[in-house]
């Protein structure tokens, strides 16, 4: 007798993931695929990191640490607070995670019980729909609204908390799909309604120092009862690498390590002793970023000639949220024939918002410049833009 | 206002790491500790994968794999089911996991609802116990009764399920913390009446090849409907590595593709790249396993007569799950006494088995000869055995 599925498991896939693996498979078959379809940075780690993890895997013993990371790795995490948003965070209340998806779900976990409810912006990144389903709970999806300055709106989060509880709130800025990021005043507000309300909140903050626009902006430097989830992989390029962290309230510290014994034992060691050297790779890191500028910038200029506009301000993270309903109602059919035709991989905006996906595609721009020039003609070509 | 934590969240601590934490404050303050409390091997990675995975540091891209994990590293690990067990396995059956922490996660999402149940035997790997109350499931624990021949009692199982149905059986063979092992028939019958009662079977195999008794003896020998979770951590030494598969019925596969996208990505690639030239490793691992044997023998003639007897044969893992009822009635106690009085650190008994377990204690045999010669030495002028 074969196992009997539940009702939770039933997640949406990642659809980005299958056009990743079906432009595999044409590179495979020797087709020059250009890919805008995942957040996965053109660059690999800083060399720095790459030494520190090779001499790592050679010498150290690599074993289980302490559930909530190596001493010296937490450290390093407090004292980037201090260096690059001018806050004081202990140690003890920063949690090394695999990756931000960990942080997600010790999160959810510590703070929700089955059947609870979690507010996200949509669009929004298809994996905290899926964790929220699958610990039982259920996703309260607030629309971003016309009003494309803004990554939440606050009002309509209000209607539905109105409606019906909600214990919690996860907002990423720069947010995944969209790039767009909130401002001190907006969070100030978000976090003053949170607190009012009994709802706690999380900010997704995996995209900062991917912003072109504006300074990053912390929750912790609004309140010191935010949940913050953060990770390595995508400024610092270590996508692979499945390393993140979490600054938590000091009354979760506890309950995060329990769980993240019985959970995770911890993250991997390698990972935890090369990652905190990318704080001294800044000068490598923002060349990096500087071509994800210009690949931005082709991007806001050639789109719009070809029909496709931004449906949100690109000012951080690597993503453009354009709005393809000129060419297509079936996001997920425009980025099957986009591959199949002129090898052009992206993600569908169904991904991100199930309701009004059809009519939007996301773009990831963190690829080499080259890539980027040849995607735009292809697709200029294709369209006839 | 802080997070309200909730009740899924109010796990047990592992009290082993928490000795462990306390051992490593002793050790920083320049006493020579002698740790038995954790599932550590004393020894590092195989070379081989070592310097694979410094090559693949230094010149590999590391990025997101595909959720399921790289084709090679699923194909090596079909293979070493033909291999080691003599069992064909297709690759498409093998989901990488970022250690077995994430395997249990997956099979328990995959096949429950809330308030499913799931039953372990008891004394068992106290993780298991957390993972499922975090999902809020319930854990039947199965007491492996006076009979300590055996790792798991059918009939009491059978009571169990009749009291209350339940929905998966998971069983590790070898065990933890006994080092107890199923035998073929026994295996057999038990999957049997799982396959009768409608009850999805799980084999966590995570210490075969360490066994001092008998061959390995896997699920899929028996059935293809097994989930079998296993992981490089110990016999191949690579806990901090945080890689682990599973083998999964045909029909959990892509449910479980589907949850790992969202749950975990991938399991980190440096480990994926390099944890399969461990199979090329059997020379260096068994004289490692060779010295574990050798620590079992002193652990087998030495301990009784200090009145510490064993409560469960130890024929595999690296544990000695030991009676000391005649030295203690809080297995907490002795754990922190010996540490304080004789830097021996060993697992409280009440970790695997909140009942009955304050007259037990586990020893990890998994160090160097001289340190278990050492430790066993300190016991025995300490209790004057």
């Amino acid at each position: 007798m074969q196992p009997k599925l539940s009702t939770r498991s039933n997640v949406e896939p990642f659809h980005a993931m299958d056009v990743l693996a079906e432009a595999n498979r044409l590179k495979a078959a020797g087709n020059n695929v250009l890919s805008l379809a995942v957040g996965q940075p053109g660059n690999p780690a800083p060399l720095i990191v790459r030494d520190t993890a090779a001499q790592a895997a050679l010498h150290a013993p690599i074993g289980y640490t302490d559930a909530l990371g190596r001493a010296d790795t937490r450290f390093a995490i407090a004292k980037h607070y201090a260096d690059h948003y001018g806050v004081e965070i202990s140690p003890d209340r920063i949690a090394i995670t695999t990756g931000s998806s960990a942080g997600f779900m010790l999160a959810f976990l510590a703070i929700t019980e089955p059947g609870g409810r979690i507010a996200i912006a949509a669009p929004g990144y298809p994996a905290y729909r899926n964790i929220i389903k699958s610990l039982s709970l259920e996703a309260v999806e607030i629309p971003s609204g016309d009003s494309t300055d803004n990554v939440f709106d606050l009002d309509a989060f209000l209607a539905a908390h109105r409606e019906k509880k909600i214990d919690a709130l996860m907002i990423a800025s720069p947010a995944n799909p969209t790039g767009a990021t909130v401002s001190k005043e907006e969070l100030t507000q978000i976090i003053e309604v949170c607190d009012r309300e009994g709802i706690t909140f999380i900010s997704d903050e995996i995209y900062h120092r991917l912003n072109y626009v504006a300074d990053d902006l912390t929750a912790l430097s609004v309140s010191d009862d935010a949940i913050v989830i953060n990770s390595f992989s995508k400024y610092y390029c270590m996508t692979g690498w499945r390393i993140g962290w979490m600054v938590l309230p000091q009354n979760m510290v506890r309950t995060v390590e329990r769980l993240a014994q019985s959970l995770y034992i911890c993250a991997p060691e390698i990972s935890q002793i090369a990652a905190p050297k990318a704080f001294e790779a800044s000068k490598e890191l923002e060349e990096i970023k500087e071509v994800y500028r210009a690949n931005r910038q082709l991007l806001v200029e050639e789109l719009p000639k070809m029909g496709i506009t931004f449906a949100a301000p690109p000012d951080g993270a690597f993503y453009a949220w354009c709005d393809v309903s000129k060419h297509t109602n079936d996001s997920m059919d425009f980025a099957k024939t986009m591959l199949r035709e002129i090898y052009v991989a992206g993600a569908p905006g169904v991904d991100f918002d199930p309701v009004n996906g059809n009519h939007y595609m996301r773009f990831s721009y963190a690829g080499n410049h080259d890539a980027i020039v040849e995607a735009v003609e292809r697709i200029k070509n294709w369209i006839g833009g």
